[in-house]
């Protein structure tokens, strides 16, 4: 399917403040861009390079006084995602190179403290893709969504306890589980076509039988039209701004129409 | 200064062709795409991936028939060129990692063929930018453009005998000349504002004096307006379309505007 | 100076278990290997890789039983660290693109959370080398190091909560504070001369003045003979050994000579 | 089989050279290096970088006067390769993107100009293992190894016309055929078991059914006992000293010997 996906982002900056962008959408995976519009409000010199992560950065320093960043694209992308019940758990030894570094503990994501619920979440379901899938559930029907409950600093450790958060917090949670269970787990940022109320988002992703399966606890049921920006092991690795300095964002607006 | 690029490529295909392609800019270094669009006639899967020079490359499989690939952007990029008149050779032991590859001989750039005729043509100038300047103007002069006179196979030696070719041969003797003086030379194909025919085109970039200055021996004088699609060793890196079949490209247009 | 390093490491393994060695030094960074040993008590195929952070991994599957991994090094060192008081900040628009990562939080490094003691800690300091030393002296005074009183979960606020641990925990303090105060910081583990006890070590270098420094909370004096194995975020980064099953290291043996 | 390989080679330098040295074999990709030593005569600084094949390189400037390095190393590897007669052609859309690098002309084997002779060569063979068998056997029957017919500019269409050279023109020839035919396929530099008379050594590797395969065109039989230095597209890659300045290798030997 063809969205047509964008966020105009509003700062209000005090003095001019380093800033680390990630909102552009890269092709691959799954998504083509067809379009793409990426515009200040001020002119200001860029420099782009790539992370870690493959994911592309923009660095700048934003000037004194309101600053709009202002990005979209023209993507198509799947209209569903795959489902695998049954696929099996990859054996370590199994795994790329690449891939080794998801099953880490991270700073949101402290895997090596939450084995115990893993495990008697997923019960005696099969290795693989249906425990992820248990983990996904059991947040969705266990942590409540709600707006405000949870900060900058949160982890899965709180999420864990306070069964409440957004959907920064549920990716959290659900990819600290699976690590624990020795499931590589990464953070995806981006656009859900039709999400209530409409925001950047972020879901999950777990390498299960060989490849990347998405997952997303905000959702009942299994859901396409995404649009990934940003892959990582969690929020720290994944901001879509970073600012080193005393900036406010003022306003957000994100839009997600079928194109 | 804000320029409107693109191209627009016309392939007929006779059977299912495994195609990469390299045709985006990438922002960073001097240039912001302020805008992108690249599409195809038929939809077709696309993968992207980064090279081993930082060049974002597609990989697809060109479908049978007429195939149409259209890419433009609009990008801010710098009205002139940076020229140094004096700055010196940067030492080896003093050069980047990632910058000694450009100092071997590749494809078409064979420097270890050719380092007495870059003695004689630069005899005693300072070894540095006024040695590439004096290689890029003895070009100029000497080598006389005209389309039709070199194909895929012509490298920098064909080009030294022959004193003829276009602006990928200007490129790779300008190379092998300055490689053989030690002097690390990168081929970049991209856009040139107002180039007489307009084309897609063809420099390259030398480093001295601890950073890459930008040389184009198809023109008298230094000029600016420049958008950078891709860096590589020589043509070899850097091929706007690489298929691996019978493919042939009817026809081509390019374009560069002011915006 | 010339150092002979080393270390051997007895596993008893229930099973057969994927594990991931971190315990190769490289050359290059100031130090360069003259001499390696690398051997297993079984024989058994490892496949080697370097990860994100330029460390040498050797991936295996520990057989059933005792399992011994012998590592030794000769290695020539300086026999002092570079100190530079006054050396100054620098200011994050001038960073290296790979050297950003060192300033976000991570898994035992929530710099997010204590930007308020760093403050409180380094007071008027200068920004720079200065507040670096400033937080390694403090830690140095303030934290015991006493064995047994930390364990693989713990962070950086457990430590500054707690005020002791050992020397993992006395870099992921330094760590924390540091970035909290927007100074890229990194771990490093290795051996380090006549330590006391001898053992594996730890310590972290912060990017100030455009370069890394050497900085070590747990000894009142700079001091060299450091031979560095791995570079990461926190000890989630370069865990000498990660092991994906149920394995437990029963004996360590750490030597470290002057050769 | 264990082997104990090395190499000493002495160098008389007329001015401080900056030099890269190509000496040290990596672990993995099916040999693992138990022992290693690497010293030179002088003490001088050296840096270690990877290049973009993997290959671990060092950089130092050799001091005036006599320069020797010795490098040698304890290496369990085959010793036999694997052969797989009938191993199918990997389409180029099934290839690794890190793949198709190795399908492009380079320096020394120009695989643009000569694909008649390759289907010459292959005729009606399957595409796949068999065609670079056919390719590697014509070069053993038709080109005569004898020492001192070619030199550091010889490629392979030098080759193909003259019918001698050594190894390292042997593995041109073959690379540049395979390529030809849409076959990655790379250079090898290392040790070989028993190679008459002992030197370093250079063979080749072609992508075929998903992964390498070893050929040697040099030998008359499929033979292990190989270790593995670097990798490359060809003889500009993988020098294993390229220096910069007027340097000459006085000696050089090389041993194998089963440990």
């Amino acid at each position: 399917m063809r969205l047509e996906v964008g966020c105009k982002i509003t700062f209000e900056i005090d003095e001019p403040t380093p800033t680390v962008l990630m909102l552009r959408p890269r092709s691959g995976d799954g998504q083509w861009i067809t379009e793409e519009r990426y515009t200040f409000s001020q002119q200001v010199p860029v420099a782009e390079y790539v992370d870690t992560y493959g994911n592309l950065c923009q660095r700048l320093t934003a000037p004194t006084g309101e600053f709009i960043v202002t990005t979209s694209a023209v993507v198509e992308t799947a209209d569903h995602i795959d489902v695998a019940p049954g696929a099996p758990f990859t054996l370590i030894q199994d795994l790329p190179d690449d891939v080794l570094q998801f099953l880490l503990p991270s700073r949101y994501c402290q895997s090596d403290r939450c084995s115990q619920q893993a495990s008697d979440i997923v019960g005696d379901v099969e290795p693989g893709y249906d425990q992820v899938e248990a983990i996904r559930r059991w947040i969705h029907h266990t942590v409540t969504y709600q707006y405000g409950t949870s900060n900058a600093s949160t982890s899965a450790m709180d999420t864990l306890e306070q069964k409440v958060g957004v959907c920064r917090d549920f990716v959290h949670l659900g990819v600290a589980l699976c690590r624990s269970l020795d499931i590589p787990t990464r953070m995806v940022v981006g656009y859900l076509y039709q999400l209530e109320p409409m925001d950047l988002h972020a879901w999950f992703e777990a390498f299960v039988d060989g490849r990347w399966y998405t997952f997303d606890a905000t959702q009942a049921e299994p859901r396409g039209g995404r649009v990934a920006i940003a892959y990582g092991r969690d929020a720290a690795d994944v901001a879509l701004a970073t600012q080193f300095g005393p900036a406010s964002l003022t306003n957000m607006r994100v839009w997600v129409t079928q194109g």
